[in-house]
């Protein structure tokens, strides 16, 4: 389905304020990023970079006063995601090597410390999938969907214990309970259309085979434990161990967040996606 | 500046032809993407990887028939090119790792074979910056730019003999000159704003001395050949040791260009950019 | 100093046992590995690849049974660590880009929640390399150095409250602290020449400013918090952000490690260092 | 296979000259490095960095005067190479990313000029593993090898027209022909046991199908023009597009090689490895 998301973001700076933005959608396996529009207001010096898992990152100077940012994406996204019950654990031995990083603890993953609740929750499970299933459906049932009850500093397993969260809280359980079973899973960042409310949203991806047959061939699922049921329409913006590589915004002094508008809406028709009238078009 | 640039081509595959696009501009040191699209007809499955040079790469398979690549980009371009006559050579030992690869020969660019014209050429000029001017110089006074004198396999040593060309051509003679002096140089494709007549447009980049003070320090210059004055507007697109790495389609089979165009305005007041009315917008 | 090093490590294992091993320290800036032997009894088949901090890591499943593997490592090390009183804070807008990591909080270094210590720890220092000093020397101080009183779930925030630990907490709690304060800090595991009790260490190393007169420009600098005075003699072997992405030893599965022995010795004279009788020798 | 490889290599200065050696083998899929040493005369500062290709390369600026290098390296290598007549053509399409820049034409393997030598020669052999020891196969018979014959400027279309050359030029032949074809092909350059006369050698690799029943899944294998038959025990020191990747020696300056030995043997018992006595010995 092809979707345009919006984010729009106004901060208030009191000093200059050094900021890594990562707002930028990329093209990828799973998402053609159509068009899309990236505006700040007023006006800076931008560098854009790549960082170690491949997200495009941007980074500034907020100036001093009022500052937006206005970004928008057309994305032809997947209307389904990917479920394959019964697809087997990966032995690590077998794994490529860019996806090792993701079975170590991280920030918000205590994965060193959660793998008794993790055997519990998989019970007899078959490794690999499955076992990434039931650790999504107990989260879904058993921690509580609260705005304001977690924070920057809110980890796995303190959710693990309040049974309690967002989004994010949500992930970073997952995640953790994965890892735990050696499970490599990561954190994605992105759009979710139809999210109710609508907002930037968080889910975790995790490495199980691929095809039955070739056991040693691994690929990343996705997995939303906000879900009841398995969603697709989404656009990934970030990947990362957890919510610190993820950041959308991450910043270094005193700057606020006034306000934080997100949409995403179906495209139906075809649109005419231009930036101005075609420079090439017959007169 | 704001730069709006354009770019159709239209294609022809008798059979299913795998190609890898390089089309889509990135956010750099020099320049700031606000926005772009990439449309494809019919629309297939594309995948998007970075190579070895940060370049972003699309890989597709172009299916029977006719195929259309429609690309925009609106950028904050520089509106001058910095020049810095006397900025000194940077030693081997200096330079920063990435930089190396762009000391040694290419395809297109037999730097090993070409050493005594650049000496000739450079005189008594001071190691670093007059000497890259000085062959830039050279070229855009002793060779002749004309369509159709070269074809694809046309490399440095060619048009060091033939003494015609056009603007890959140029380029490419003087990376070679540049890297037979021990100084890096690469290849940048882009658009050039006022380019006449317009077209995508080949120019180099090479590494000297940053800040006299400090000679240990280099950064890429902007070098253009066919043109008589330092102009800015630019826009780079990929970025390489030769036309090799840097080809705006690299075709794995029969596959037709059957026609090109490509146009770039200048924005002069603030545009509205938006992929449709804002989604976030008041009623 | 020229440095011999050597680790040896028996493990046993119930079934066989996918491991990472980082125990090859490499070449670089600050070191120079003039010899290395790297013996696995019994012999298996290894695969190498780099981690993303440029570590070099031996990947291979550990046979059921004993297993032992035995490193040693010939290094040219600086015999005194550079100290830099008064070196700057380098400004977030100007660090590298591969530094940036190392300004994000990570599993054992919860640098989001330590703030209010690290300001009162550094007082009025100034910016930069005297404020990473008076952290240090407030570690090395304010904690007590205690085997098994700490273990591998033992974070900064553990050990800033219970004051105790050893040397890979003492280097957590510098990070932590350190990057509270956005200056980037990572984790180093190695060799220290006469250390005591002889045993593979770890450290941590801060990026404040290089040259007083451009305050852009960076470089790491060695801090120890477990040693009063500054000490060289040191081979890193692997750097990260913590103990997460140094482990000498990352296992997936029940092996035991059964003993390990370090040892490093100075190389008084210019030895004879070979494979086995130089195979050029003339008779 | 345990190997003992060493080189030895007398430099002569006339004035300070940077210089990039490449005479590091790495530990990775097909060999381990047991034990190695890197001898420099006189001792001097070195970087070593990992350039684009994974290779392990050696920066320093070699001093005025004499300067040996010697390295010598005990590696576990495969006593024979693999062969799979029949392994079919990977399609572009679902070739890794990390092996497309192997498909590009190169300095020294101008793909884009000798198509027509490569269908010839390929006649209707299977696309994949059997065109590339067609090509193998014909580079054997129908080019001589012969000391003298050829320079460092030497490419491949003019081997394909001398008919003469020696390994560097046997493998930039078969690297052309195979890349004409779409079939991905390194440069190789390494230790081959029992070559004779004994020099470094270069050899090719070609990246085609792994298992007939999963046509999308290549690897790559090796192919040596200069030998009649398939040999193994071979030691690879660097890869890359072609010999401008993959020099043990890149210097830019004034430096003359006066002399250069290389020596190869088996060891055939279980040798003690060691730096010194060992230091973890019990008296």
């Amino acid at each position: 389905m092809r979707l345009a998301a919006e984010c729009e973001i106004l901060f208030e700076a009191s000093e200059p304020t050094p900021v890594i933005f990562m707002l930028r959608p990329r093209s990828g396996e799973g998402q053609w990023v159509v068009a899309e529009t990236y505006l700040l207001e007023p006006s800076v010096s931008v560098t854009e970079y790549t960082d170690t898992f491949g997200n495009l990152c941007q980074r500034l100077v907020v100036p001093v006063g009022a500052f937006r940012l206005h970004t928008t994406a057309c994305v032809e996204a997947a209307a389904e995601i990917d479920v394959y019950p019964g697809a087997p654990f990966v032995p690590i031995q077998h794994l490529p090597e860019e996806v090792l990083r993701f079975l170590l603890p991280s920030r918000y993953c205590q994965s060193d410390q959660i793998g008794n609740l993790a055997l519990e929750i998989v019970g007899d499970a078959e490794p690999g999938y499955d076992q990434v299933e039931a650790i999504r459906h107990w989260i879904q049932t058993h921690v509580d969907y609260q705005y304001g009850t977690s924070d920057a500093s809110t980890s796995a397993l303190d959710t693990a214990q309040s049974h309690v969260g967002v989004c994010r809280d949500f992930a970073h359980l997952g995640i953790a309970l994965c890892r735990s079973l050696n499970i490599p899973a990561r954190m994605v960042v992105g759009y979710l259309y139809q999210l109710d409310p609508m907002d930037l949203h968080a889910w975790f991806e995790a490495y199980v085979g691929d095809r039955a047959e070739s056991p040693t061939v691994g690929r990343w699922y996705t997995f939303d434990a906000t879900q009841k049921e398995p969603r697709g329409n989404r656009i990934a913006i970030a990947y990362g161990c957890d919510a610190t590589d993820v950041a959308l915004s991450t910043q270094f002094g005193a700057m606020q967040l006034l306000e934080m508008k997100v949409a995403v809406e179906a495209l139906e028709e075809e649109i005419n996606i231009k930036v101005r009238d075609s420079l090439l078009s017959d007169p």
